[in-house]
């Protein structure tokens, strides 16, 4: 009986072929699409069982991903899959998303944007840097306070963790209404208004789907507390960017901390925004980056071989993408 | 038997005031310096047997503190006292710092700093500001590093408690060598150079005196790591300004967290720097801020007022100045 192939479909570095070997290669063989010839391709697209990509539409095309005709797993890299054309997907070929991969390292980067903002540390710099020692303006402390967290999976979960440890309060919203975790309060997207209204930071690790696009309108937008920060490190799309713009310029003790954007490179190959959040005192941006810590890429890129291992050996691979996953 | 005088020195505002009298009210009388009239000053300040002050010497000057014949307690309302010239306070009367009244509250300014450094959220925000979109350009994770602290008393200890949440390592530095928290390794200053060394983030929680100023010098700094994070809480003196300045210049990838000063306006009246570490990128500056949380200031004020409730039931003050603890 031969071995099964997995074909990653990207330039994977040493530390990913590494990571990938060890997760697979006493059972799969493996090939890197970049490295075939023109003239085995035909055969290895054929012969693949799984695919470990970021993105086979870019990397393979529609041509090639017709001629998958034994693939059974596509397994993506990223966490979120929004910005691929699933619908024209073939049918007979299951995805599964790389769910809570980046969960550590993300949520390290949303205290850091959240603490950075409860203590105001750009806008005093910037102060003293024009002369002002701002000694006796109050920051906030987020012991007692209330983190909303819009999207409570595996990151979510994990930036409740954290919060936790200092002492704040989480008010969840996930798909079940449902947890064992220690949580003040849990519900659905149903019960997003009462959480807007109690969150002091409110923090976004919700998938991009129909049902989120767009949720954080203007009107929700102005529930939150006058004085609330809101970090955002799932989608931009989630919140609506003219709406946000302008509750930032009227509330200038409202803080965004912004890690994802409406038009950012990876999905859309260039970096671009209709209002200029970058201007603002109340916004502290980052390049999507929070995932990106030393030594993590492999980690990512692991961890979903691993799960691509489990179809190979019999098992149910996890995070299977169904219709509730799906953008359009 | 007439009640014990508490003098508070300053302009008390009314939050502090009710912590004031809730903390001395029921056994003594409590009257406020600015309040009184010129005629009743000198009864008094030969009535008084407590002083609650920042600084007695600007607000009652030498004339008056020569007529405090009867107290027997400076209750300092400043974790740090360095900058009292306490070679000329009466010996018969005992002065008490307020120790650790602000750990809480710094430690979350700390660890804001350290996240912020560790996530190169400024310089990224800059980069973004330029049109420069550094995904994958890697950040720092805390989890696994170690974080060496200068000082572990209250406020270094409460630093290291939030620092474990983040499975963060701590080696720690104070005055025994012992402790009885999870620590990696515990020592004295003779010990610095190998926790410098060992340290991802160095957080400096020391009190200023003879033993601890300029104790970061440029020798010690290059025992550091390259890319390590420096966070001052506690007194710009601790390092030599001109060493961290030529520091910080070459060595990019080293961050310095800078919220306490050389000099700054609660000690000097005004903040100035010899070097224009505001222009660095690899400096985050906050105006010594930390402490000044919501609310924030009462609540020191009443851990000041009980530490001398205990004198005044006959009980042992907590955190009495000695030799060790003076700067000249």
């Amino acid at each position: 009986m031969t071995r099964p192939t997995v074909l990653v479909t990207f330039a994977a570095r040493e530390a990913e072929r590494a990571a990938i070997a060890d997760a697979l290669a006493d059972i799969a063989e493996i090939r890197y699409w970049p490295d075939e010839k023109d003239s085995d391709r035909d055969a290895v697209l054929r012969a693949s069982d799984v695919l470990l990509s970021y993105d086979p539409f870019t990397d393979l095309g529609s041509d090639a991903i017709g001629r998958l005709d034994n693939c059974r797993l596509l397994q993506c890299l990223t966490a979120g899959i929004d910005f691929l054309p699933l619908r024209s997907w073939p049918s007979h070929i299951l995805v599964a998303y790389n769910a809570g991969a980046y969960a550590e390292p993300m949520a390290e980067h949303v205290l850091a944007m959240a603490l950075s903002a409860a203590k105001r540390l750009p806008q005093e710099h910037e102060a003293m840097r024009g002369g002002k020692f701002n000694q006796f303006k109050p920051t906030k402390r987020l012991a007692g306070r209330v983190c909303g967290i819009l999207g409570y999976g595996q990151t979510g979960r994990e930036v409740a963790r954290l919060m936790r440890h200092l002492d704040v309060r989480i008010q969840a919203l996930n798909r079940s209404g449902r947890t064992e975790d220690p949580v003040d309060f849990i519900g659905t997207l149903d019960d997003l208004d009462r959480v807007l209204e109690a969150s002091d930071i409110l923090v976004i690790t919700v998938a991009l789907t129909r049902r989120t696009e767009g949720i954080l309108d203007a009107a929700r937008l102005e529930r939150m507390k006058r004085d609330a920060i809101l970090v955002n490190v799932a989608r931009g799309e989630i919140v609506d960017q003219e709406a946000l713009y302008r509750h930032l310029q009227a509330q200038p003790e409202f803080t965004a901390c912004l890690e994802a954007w409406w038009v950012e490179p990876i999905r859309h190959g260039r970096f671009a925004l209709d209002y200029p959040f970058l201007e603002l005192p109340n916004v502290i941006a980052s390049p999507h980056n929070s995932a990106i810590t030393d030594g993590a890429i492999a980690g990512f890129v692991r961890r979903g071989a691993e799960n691509a291992r489990r179809l190979l050996v019999g098992e149910e691979p996890r995070f299977i993408a169904g219709e509730d996953d799906l953008l359009h």
